[in-house]
């Protein structure tokens, strides 16, 4: 929980922990998240209807699968989604990743599955 | 300029421009827009009232003075002010820091003078 006025080292909140495809939240401002995952392997295909979605690399390499292209995120790049793009991250080997989204959005937006986070707590 | 989709590589950016205290655009989603800025020396005293305000240290060691605390955010930390909370940076050495928040955050916030940015260009 940071919900008071302290900073955050992402080195110390990715070491609270190891599984995968499970967002915490690390911060809240003008109802935007940020949120840090860790990644590896291939999520679902999905889209978000009503929000964008920035994607930094903090470790690894992460590929951005787009129906047109595919983007190579490395570490400390960032790469933006727009509301309506369908896209799929998948990690050869684990990512750490840090989310700017606003607090609404669902990890796998409008595909539901196991794999969708209705809750996230906070790290 | 970085409206097409393309990923966003800090260093390169940060290699673009040496001036201080001049945001530029780095990236823009759900109404507010990831700014680069490079710091050195001390910012004026000044709050958002409307804006709470990420602060993303890319390189160096930023102090964030509040009226209550110093705060220091060194490499790969975060803090997030508070519309409201009045805020100074100090950057003993140059810092490159990362910025989320309101497309409308003027940079001195109420505090307008000789280092207010009406306008900001994207990198």
């Amino acid at each position: 929980m940071n919900q008071d006025m302290e900073k955050v080292n992402l080195n110390q909140k990715f070491g609270l922990f190891s599984e995968h495809w499970s967002p915490k939240i690390a911060g809240e401002l003008n109802g935007q998240q940020v949120k840090l995952t860790k990644l590896q392997g291939e999520f679902v295909w999905h889209k978000h209807d009503e929000e964008d979605e920035l994607f930094f690399v903090v470790k690894g390499s992460l590929k951005m699968e787009l129906r047109d292209k595919t983007i190579l995120i490395e570490e400390n790049e960032f790469l933006i989604v727009p509301k309506g793009i369908e896209h799929r991250p998948v990690a050869k080997e684990e990512v750490w990743l840090m989310l700017f989204e606003p607090a609404s959005t669902l990890n796998t937006g409008d595909a539901e599955s196991n794999l969708t986070k209705n809750h996230l707590d906070w790290i």
